[in-house]
C-alpha cells in the first residue's frame, strides 16, 4: 500500500494569522530539535527518515547499486524523500519512500473517518469545516531479479489530526508487512512470519492473529481468487481504544527495525540460485498479478492515483520493472507453481 | 474498453412460467434463422460473429501464426467466443472478443440508466425490481512486437432490455476504435482518423467532431496528464433521440469494416521496420502506461473485475503480453519519444 499520507484529499491550506502545525513544528525542531519529550509528529518523523536510511544502506550493499535519491516539498508543509534503486545486481527494482505530509481535511473526510476515531472533534454538535491533519510513513518494495527471491512490501505510518484550537486531536497508526514469493520456501515463509509475531507478541499476545488474517484479508485479488503472496501482518487505526501510544510507537519501531534482520537473510539464500528461462518466465506472470492487485485493489494507490497533484512516480515506484499476462496461462498439475497458486488460494498458518 | 457486457451487474435470473428472452431467441433462431427481417437482438449477433471470424483470419494471415479459440457459455443466457493469438511473429498479443450475454438488471442499475434512457419503464411511477436485458459486442486489442507498429484497440456493442410484459424497451449502440503508437507517424495517425471520419461523415456529418473528442476524453490517463494514444472516436447512448435503429446499426457495421483495411495496411508499413533495443523498451514503458490506463481509469475493465462470476481472462486478454515500469523515466528533449508525449498531452487533429 502507498502510505496512508496519499489518501487524505489535500486542500490549499486555510490562510490563519496564527501559524499552521507545520510551522510551529519547524520552529520547534528548530528550536529545540527532536527527544523522546517531543511530540509525537517529530518523533515519528525522525524515526522513519532513520530507519530510511537504515533500510537503503542494507539494500545497497547486497545488491552493490547505489539507490537514486529524491527529495520533494510540498507547499502546504511537509515533503518526502522517494530512494530507488532500479536494474541492480539483485533487485530489478526497490523504492524506500518517506513522506512527511501537513494539510488540511475536508469536511466529507472529517465525517467518514469520524466513524473509527471519536476523538476527531470534541462533540457531534461542533464538525468543523476543515481540520489540519499530520501523516508520516515509510513505504517500501523491493523486486528481486532471481524468481527464487521474493517480493517484499513494507508499510509503517502514523496520522494525528489537530483540533480547531490547535491541540491534538485524534491520532492512529497503520502499517505491516507481507512477502511475495514466485516460488515458495516453507522455511522463508516461516522465517517472515515468525518474525512478524516475535514483534507482535512483545506488545500484545493477540495482535499476530488478528494482524495476519487482516492482511490476507487486505492482500487479496479478489477477481484471481488468490492470495496476492503468503501475507504477513496488515493493521490500521491502532488508537488509545486499543492501546497507549507510547506502547504503539514501540510496537511500529520493533515492527520497522525487525525488516532488515528478517529479510536480508532470506535473500542471502535465495539471491544467486539457478533457476531457467521458465522460472523467470512465471515469475513475470506473478509480477503481472502483483501489478492487478497495486492498480485495482489497493485503495492507497487508486486514491493517490486520482488525487490531483500527488507525485505519481512516488506512488508507481511499486511498480516492477517489468511484469507479464498470458491469456488462460495455467500451470502445470503438481509442479511448483501450482504448489504456490494452492498456497495462495487456501492461506496457510506459518507459525 | 472492455464490451458493455461486463459492465452489468448480473444476477441469476428470476425464475418466469413465461420463457425468458434467452430461450425465445434460441427458439426464434432454430426455426427462422436469422434475417434481415429478425430482431434486432439476432442481427447483431450474427454480425460481430461474423465480423469476429473475418478480423481473426486477417489477423491470422498478417501474422503467420493461429489464434487459440475458446468458447464459453453463460448459464443465464447467452455466452461468448475468445480469439486469442500469442508470441506470434508479428503481434505478441492479440485478442478478438465476442460476448452475448442474457441477464437480469437489478433496480439500482435501472435508476442509473434511467438517467440516459427514458425508455427503460414506461412511467416513473412503475420501475419494476428487474428486468430482463440483452447486450452484444466485439473487443478487439493487438499488440504488435515491432515498437514501430502501433497497438490497436476496437469496441462495437448493441444493449437493450425487455420491458415486463416482455417487449422491448430502451435500446442503443456505443463503441469505437483508438490507435496507440509507442513511434507516431503521423501517415498512421492521418489514415486512421481519415478512415474513421469517413464513416461517421457517411452518417452524420457531426459524428467524426463529437466522437474525436469523446475517445480523447476518455482514453486519457489523468494521473500521468496524457491521452494513452493518439485517439480515434468513442460513443456510447445512441438511441432513438440520437439516430434511427437502423441508421445506427448501418453506421455500426461500417465502422466495424473499416478496421481490417484500415490497420492492415498500417501494419504492412510498420511490422519489419528495424529497431533498437532502446526502442523496444520505450515501447515497453508505453506498455506500461496502457495496464496503467486498463486497471485504474477503464471503467468497464473495473467493473467487470469486481464483477463476481464475470470470465477474467476475456476481459483481460487486453493486457500487453509484457510491460515495464521505471521510476522517473523522462524521454529526451527533442527525441521521438518526446515528440510523441507531446502529441500525447496535446491531443491533435488529424484530418
Amino acid at each position: 500500500t502507498t502510505p496512508l499520507v496519499y489518501k487524505m484529499v489535500i486542500e490549499d491550506a486555510v490562510k490563519l494569522d496564527s501559524p499552521t502545525l507545520a510551522e510551529r513544528d519547524e520552529q520547534t525542531k528548530r528550536e529545540q530539535g527532536v527527544t523522546e519529550a517531543s511530540h509525537m509528529r517529530l518523533r515519528m518523523e525522525k524515526f522513519v527518515k532513520e530507519q530510511q536510511k537504515e533500510i537503503v544502506r542494507a539494500l545497497e550493499q547486497l545488491d552493490g547499486t547505489p539507490f537514486q535519491v529524491d527529495e520533494w516539498q510540498r507547499k502546504e508543509g511537509g515533503g518526502g524523500v522517494t530512494c530507488v534503486l532500479q536494474e541492480g545486481k539483485v533487485f530489478e527494482k526497490a523504492g524506500v519512500g518517506v513522506s512527511v505530509v501537513y494539510g488540511t481535511l475536508p469536511k466529507p473526510a472529517i465525517l467518514k473517518m469520524r466513524a473509527n476515531h471519536k476523538n476527531l472533534v470534541d462533540s457531534d454538535d461542533a464538525i468543523p469545516d476543515s481540520l489540519e491533519f499530520f501523516a508520516a510513513g515509510l513505504s517500501l518494495i523491493a523486486h528481486p531479479r532471481n524468481p527464487m527471491a521474493p517480493t517484499v512490501h513494507l508499510n509503517y505510518r502514523y496520522f494525528e489530526t489537530a483540533k480547531p484550537d490547535g491541540s491534538s486531536g485524534a491520532w492512529w497508526f497503520g502499517g505491516g508487512s507481507d512477502l511475495t514469493p514466485s516460488y515458495l520456501f516453507e522455511e522463508d515463509a516461516i522465517q517472515f512470519h515468525k518474525s512478524l509475531k516475535e514483534v507482535c507478541d512483545a506488545h500484545d499476545k493477540n495482535y499476530y492473529t488478528r494482524f495476519k488474517r487482516w492482511c490476507d484479508e487486505y492482500f487479496y485479488n479478489k477477481h484471481r481468487g488468490e492470495s496476492r503472496g503468503i501475507g504477513g501482518i496488515f493493521f490500521d487505526d491502532l488508537d488509545e481504544t486499543v492501546k497507549d501510544k507510547e506502547d504503539t510507537f514501540a510496537f511500529i519501531q520493533d515492527g520497522l527495525k525487525s525488516f532488515v534482520p528478517t529479510y536480508i537473510p532470506i535473500m542471502n539464500r535465495r539471491k544467486d540460485m539457478p533457476f531457467t528461462d521458465k522460472e523467470k518466465e512465471w515469475q513475470q506472470l506473478r509480477r503481472g498479478k502483483y501489478v492487478e492487485f497495486n492498480l485495482v485493489h489497493d485503495r492507497g494507490t487508486a486514491f493517490g492515483l486520482n488525487t490531483p497533484g500527488a507525485r505519481v512516480e512516488s506512488i508507481l515506484m511499486s511498480m516492477p520493472l517489468t511484469a507479464s499476462w498470458k491469456y488462460m496461462h495455467e500451470p502445470e498439475p503438481n509442479s511448483r507453481e501450482a504448489r504456490l497458486v494452492e498456497v495462495l488460494k487456501n492461506p496457510k498458518e506459518w507459525v
